[in-house]
């Protein structure tokens, strides 16, 4: 069990901390990113060594957040993980880190693998704490700071549309915005532009968009050929499987991804009361209420579509 | 010319008032929609008669707002517009309503028909405006004005995406989810949900879509063909003139829809340095510099897509 800290008590280790390591978890997004590289210029303006490591490459879109970081090289004595819930999410870097310092998160799932937690549920994302501690420490926030925090609010609420934007997260934004982050050019960057090849992987999707079981089903599907033609990657097909849902009156969305292993992976999407996490879990799957995943094995695209409408069939009976 | 009202005396105004309409623009939007009726129902919970005329029909999306009003018949004595930057928006009504007595607007180009009017250009919405008046005026924002008035903001902004969000839009926000705003499924609707005719309008739009010009400029059309064959609306051709320019790479995205009286309109969105105006400009149209429009008459669609090719090359070799 970790210890859990208070704001107060985050804020002493962090500045009692010297040579620290900032840990962000594998296929890293723009919170664990935002937030560590926030942290990190943050203690680093108080005098302090700092480095940062990320299990996976930093995609594009968020490398600018890295830029101009030099890194010197010291055994370090204090662990932080950022956004980490669960320490398996350091992927392959997880044996080498048996020891963790510090979890700053808002997953309220966060298993206690460090020492001491600081852990806040209701926080829409992890780079809200940063910015409540970087306060409490007296650490200026910075032009480049806001644009890492920004980037980890808005990517974890959608800019701003899902359920868990709180009053606070649109208090902390404004804070943001007057701090200097660059909102808009931001914003254009992660919600808007979309490669070529992107759109050519729609269209296909589109083409085998149905809507089914009286218009609250709707299902599409990935093929490799489809994957190969446009030169797509995992992050659109990401994109995709948003759009089944979007259908007016859906309440089940699903997107088949056929692997290059072969067999299926599942993305599901409801709107309440249709429960994705439990159509995944007829399936050996599992996930959230919203959204949820499941794989299926051994069967041609078709064979996995039956077994799949079967498996939504048994939640929209209920409803 | 209108004299020019601060907030205080706009406040003054309306708690003066008696017997008021509001009137909302032709073709409306979130923003004159949930200003409209927001500012309808503080005035009302004053204790005053207030009727609101929109001169088009409500947008199912938006028809909520109008729900459980109910209006009695009276002779106004004070005509207020909201987010109507020239009378001749309110279209075929323009006649009935010789005389306005305030105009409450956020459009920097506000022509002076009013005889009073309170702008304020930084406002990224009106609705903005009229949370302020409502507070000034202490009427309390209900769960249902608080409604109208994120919608206004939500809707204008792009849900907070746009470079015309500001700290102090974000702090309104903040505040309406404390009033009980119902956010998340707000968004759901705006921003979320398309009919299937629209993504199979999509599928099609995107079957034309071309990227020309060395990668800067993309362009597609939809054809009355295309418009019958899926049932589309307007409103779905406007998400669709979103898309060009969301390739990665363009500065100019152009969306030529085939009118049912023959010609066609042209939707131009650019990214800096490109002006969007300066291009419709060159084809007798206008606009702004990142949305402008025009129209072409006479052509069939190949000679209409090359005498705008011919226009955006003129901008882009400027570049």
């Amino acid at each position: 069990m970790s210890q859990p800290l208070t704001l107060a008590q985050t804020a002493a280790f962090l500045q009692a901390a010297e040579d620290i390591l900032i840990l962000t978890h594998a296929h890293p997004d723009g919170d664990t990113l935002g937030s560590g590289f926030a942290l990190l210029r943050g203690l680093r303006s108080l005098g302090k060594r700092v480095r940062l490591f990320c299990p996976d490459e930093i995609p594009s879109k968020f490398s600018f957040m890295a830029d101009a970081i030099k890194y010197e090289h010291y055994e370090p004595k204090a662990i932080i993980t950022v956004d980490i819930a669960d320490a398996r999410l350091l992927g392959d870097a997880k044996e080498d880190f048996p020891v963790v310092h510090l979890s700053i998160d808002h997953h309220g799932v966060n298993r206690s693998y460090a020492e001491k937690a600081y852990i806040v549920p209701e926080a829409a994302a992890c780079a809200e704490l940063i910015f409540a501690l970087l306060r409490e420490i007296n650490a200026p926030i910075t032009p480049a700071i806001a644009d890492c925090l920004y980037t980890g609010i808005s990517t974890d609420t959608g800019c701003f549309r899902y359920s868990n934007t709180t009053a606070q997260t649109m208090r902390i934004a404004a804070k943001l915005l007057e701090y200097g982050a660059r909102a808009a050019e931001l914003n254009r960057r992660y919600f808007e532009t979309k490669r070529k090849a992107y759109f050519t992987f729609e269209r296909m999707a589109l083409e085998r968009l149905r809507v089914l079981e009286r218009g609250r089903y709707a299902v599409t599907a990935l093929t490799r050929a489809m994957y190969d033609e446009c030169g797509a990657n995992d992050d659109e097909a990401e994109q995709i499987a948003a759009i089944p849902r979007q259908v007016e009156g859906v309440l089940v969305g699903a997107t088949l991804k056929e692997r290059k292993s072969g067999g299926f992976k599942v993305s599901l999407r409801t709107y309440a009361p249709a429960d994705a996490a439990a159509i995944a879990k007829r399936l050996g799957g599992g996930g959230h209420p919203r959204a949820a995943g499941c794989m299926i094995e051994n069967s041609s695209l078709e064979e996995a579509k039956a077994i799949l409408l079967e498996a939504v069939r048994e939640e929209l009976e209920g409803i």
